[in-house]
Parts: C-alpha cells; sequence; structure tokens
C-alpha cells in the first residue's frame, strides 16, 4: 500500500500544506533538518521525522520510495532543495512538487524531474498587484474569459439595503452567491438579507456586468 | 496629486507586486534596505529607493504620505514590519497592506491600524494542498478558512441526471452556483437542469464538504 504525502521543509508554506492536508484527513509524514520545527509539527502530522533530506540513505531508510506525492518546501538553502529533488526522483517517488525561489531554480528543478513547480511569492504578488489595482474587488477567480466570480467589500451605499431592496440582479445582471459576514459565510441569501457594515459579497457574473457595478455601486 | 503605490520590502513577495503593478500601468515606488535588491529595481519601478523605514524622517523625507497605498512585504524582520506599519499610520497613509509572519504577527499589525493583512505561504499552502488532494478540482477561491469555492469537472456519476435528482444540496451541504458548458455560463441553474457530458460544475462550499463530494462522487 503506497502511503499519501510527505512534505520536506516546515516552513510557513511547508507546515500551511501539512496542516490543510490534515484538516482534510489525509495522512502526512512531516520532514525538517531542524528539530524544532519537527517538534511544533508532532501534534499535528501524522509522524514528525527530523532528518537532513540531502542524504540518499536517510531518505531511503525514512521509506519515502513508498509515498505517493513528495513536495520539497525547502526554500533559501536552493543547493539542498535541488539535491533532495534530485534524490527523490531517483529512488522513484510518483509524484514531486517543489517550490522554486526563482526562475533560474525552476529550470534546474524541471530538468532534474521535478513534477511540478511551484512559486508561493511570485504567484501571490501577481494576485495581490491585481486586487490592489481595483479598488473594491478582494479576491476573484476566472470562470472563463467574460465570467469570474469575485469578492467585494459592501459600501455605504449598500449597507442597511435588503438584497430585494437593492435589485442587482435585475439592475446588474450579476448574482450575490453568498455574504461573508464576521467570520462566518452565508451561502445562497435570502431576499430580505439585510447588508451589513463590513460584509463581503461574492458576486458571480460577467467581468463587464460586474464592472459596471463596481463603477455604479461601489466608488 | 496623490501617487500611486510604494512597495516596502524587495523580497520575492514585494519583488512580484512591483513587477506586476508596473506591467499594469500603476506607477510604483520601491524601497529596500539593501542597495542591492534596490539596484535590481531601478529599471523597472518608477523609483527605486534604498531606506530603513523604520526611520520615521527617512519615510517623511521620501514623501510617503502622499501615496494612496503603500504595502508592507518585510518578512523575517517582523519588529521592523510592526515599527515600519506603525509609522505609516501615524504619517496618515490612507491604505496600508502588510505581509504577516503568523497568527500573532497578524492581530499585533491589525491592533495598530494595518488596513489588510496578507499571508502569502499560508493561503498558497492551503490551496496546494487542496490541490493535491483532488484531482478534479480545476480551480479554486478560498473564500475563508473553511469555504471554497471550486471548479470541478462532472462525469459519469453526474452527466445525465438532473440537479433535483441528484440532491447535492441535501446530500453533501454544498451549492452550485453556476455551469460552464461549451463557453458559456449558466448561472444559478434550475433543479430541473440536467447535466451534460463536459460540463464544469461551480461549487460553493465548505472545504470538507466539498472533499466529501469528490471522494464520493467524483472518484
Ligand atoms: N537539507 C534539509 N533537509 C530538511 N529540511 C531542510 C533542509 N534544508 C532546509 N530545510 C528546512 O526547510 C524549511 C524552509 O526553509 P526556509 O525557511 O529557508 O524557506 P522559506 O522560503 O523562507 O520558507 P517560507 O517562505 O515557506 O516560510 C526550514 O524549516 C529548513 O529547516
Ligand atoms: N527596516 C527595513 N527597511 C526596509 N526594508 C527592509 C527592512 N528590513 C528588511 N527589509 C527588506 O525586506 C525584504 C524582505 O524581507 P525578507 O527577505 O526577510 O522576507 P521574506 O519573507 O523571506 O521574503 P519573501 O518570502 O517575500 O521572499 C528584504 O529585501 C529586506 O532587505
Ligand atoms: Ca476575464
Ligand atoms: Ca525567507
Ligand atoms: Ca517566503
Ligand atoms: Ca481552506
Amino acid at each position: 500500500m503506497k502511503k499519501e504525502f510527505a512534505v520536506i521543509g516546515l516552513g510557513r508554506l511547508g507546515g500551511s500544506i501539512v496542516q490543510e492536508l490534515v484538516a482534510l484527513g489525509a495522512s502526512v509524514m512531516a520532514i525538517d533538518i531542524d528539530s524544532e520545527k519537527v517538534d511544533e509539527f508532532a501534534q499535528i502530522a501524522t509522524q514528525a521525522v527530523v532528518a537532513d533530506t540531502t542524504d540518499e540513505s536517510v531518505l531511503r531508510s525514512l521509506g519515502i520510495r513508498n509515498f505517493e506525492h513528495v513536495v520539497v518546501a525547502i526554500g533559501e538553502n536552493i543547493q539542498a532543495s535541488i539535491l533532495t529533488t534530485l534524490i527523490l526522483k531517483e529512488i522513484g517517488v510518483p509524484r514531486i512538487t517543489v517550490k522554486a525561489q526563482n526562475d533560474h531554480h525552476e529550470k534546474v528543478l524541471l530538468k532534474i524531474g521535478a513534477d511540478q513547480v511551484v512559486h508561493p511569492e511570485r504567484d501571490m504578488g501577481r494576485r495581490m498587484a491585481n486586487n490592489m489595482l481595483s479598488n473594491n474587488i478582494l479576491d476573484y477567480l476566472e470562470l472563463s474569459d467574460e465570467y469570474s466570480i469575485v469578492e467585494v467589500q459592501a459600501n455605504r451605499e449598500l449597507v442597511g439595503h435588503t438584497l430585494i431592496d437593492l435589485d442587482i440582479r435585475a439592475q446588474y445582471g450579476i448574482n450575490i452567491v453568498a455574504i461573508k459576514r464576521d467570520n462566518h459565510l452565508l451561502v445562497s441569501p435570502q431576499a430580505i438579507e439585510r447588508i451589513k457594515d463590513g460584509d463581503i459579497l461574492v458576486v458571480i457574473g460577467s467581468d463587464l456586468d460586474i464592472h459596471h457595478f463596481e463603477k455604479e455601486i461601489l466608488l
């Protein structure tokens, strides 16, 4: 039987992957060279192990070949990231995802056999820049060239009104699929729901209609 | 006239924000204490400046109060991140976005007046974990810690059935907010809508319920 996941490098990225995988019910081996990091994950991960993953014999002794998918989330030490990836590939791990520091690092990783290379800081930076340029759109999911789901902050024009009152669907051709309020989410809000200060509206519609709504109502 | 953006800290996150903002046509002042980092951005940013932003007089002399939106992307040095944010707030910058290292850091930042706190590594880690667990989730918008909107490919188990027939809301606690079909989008599909081969379902729900739905229906 194949084991599920192993995550090497328990920085913010690797640590978050371990936590979310466990929260979703997966089994995860958490590995770091730093025993303090490993201690942090002793209660969270299925197994937490101190190991230098640039040492092939250490990786073999962990039975790493039995894992379906291994993530290398080693950051600053690019050499350790590359060497670890190389060894995982040689051992025959079926799926290897690696975090890259820059484009050069990515090229090397792909050349030595990484299946997927991620750039969390670069991608999040791009996302943030796009969000910053639209004053109200907090986050978005592009559904197609024309349609998106966006999160917008409710403003004074909206607060205190009910959805039926605002008649947003007829007026703007968009739909409110959920409202984020305090720390919870109202899915499919009722027509009589009243928008409160601080609400974030999750809206689906065409980019044009959303843009129009933003210009008319949110500025 | 207000200037547009300033980005403090030119690591991978801050650097990516500067590049994308410039690519999108915005004007950006790029600031770092490290002159090598600043040199990298001399040709990219509208202005690139070496400065220690924990020094109030330095920030004032840069005219930072004239910027509409300032991003603090200082990483490891949490003290510098907090002090910089505090000074920006005192000077009266209208919008301040700060990168946090952990939950404690976030709490402090919000208390001293940051308008928005981001956790790029944590959020990307969650995103990656969700993608790793699913072979069917095509795209993904995290609405909160617990809730997401995902796109999933309809499979043989679903094709030919109507939504009322499948009773997904009652069975799995999730909602289908739209169906992508041949280049168009059906928003708020009716209960009698029949799922066709090739349909992509846009689903809202808790991560756990989505994961459960995927395990039961999509595998
Ligand atoms: N040879 C190695 N074997 C195992 N773990 C290692 C090795 N080298 C580094 N690590 C671990 O990788 C983790 C992540 O590395 P580092 O903190 O440099 O990355 P980072 O990019 O700043 O992280 P993040 O941005 O995700 O917080 C660290 O906890 C470090 O101890
Ligand atoms: N007081 C300061 N004033 C200006 N810049 C600073 C100050 N302190 C740190 N910085 C800069 O902030 C940048 C980002 O910091 P650091 O590299 O620690 O973050 P990081 O979280 O590892 O970055 P990333 O994950 O985005 O690559 C660095 O280039 C650093 O020189
Ligand atoms: Ca678009
Ligand atoms: Ca770092
Ligand atoms: Ca980082
Ligand atoms: Ca989540």
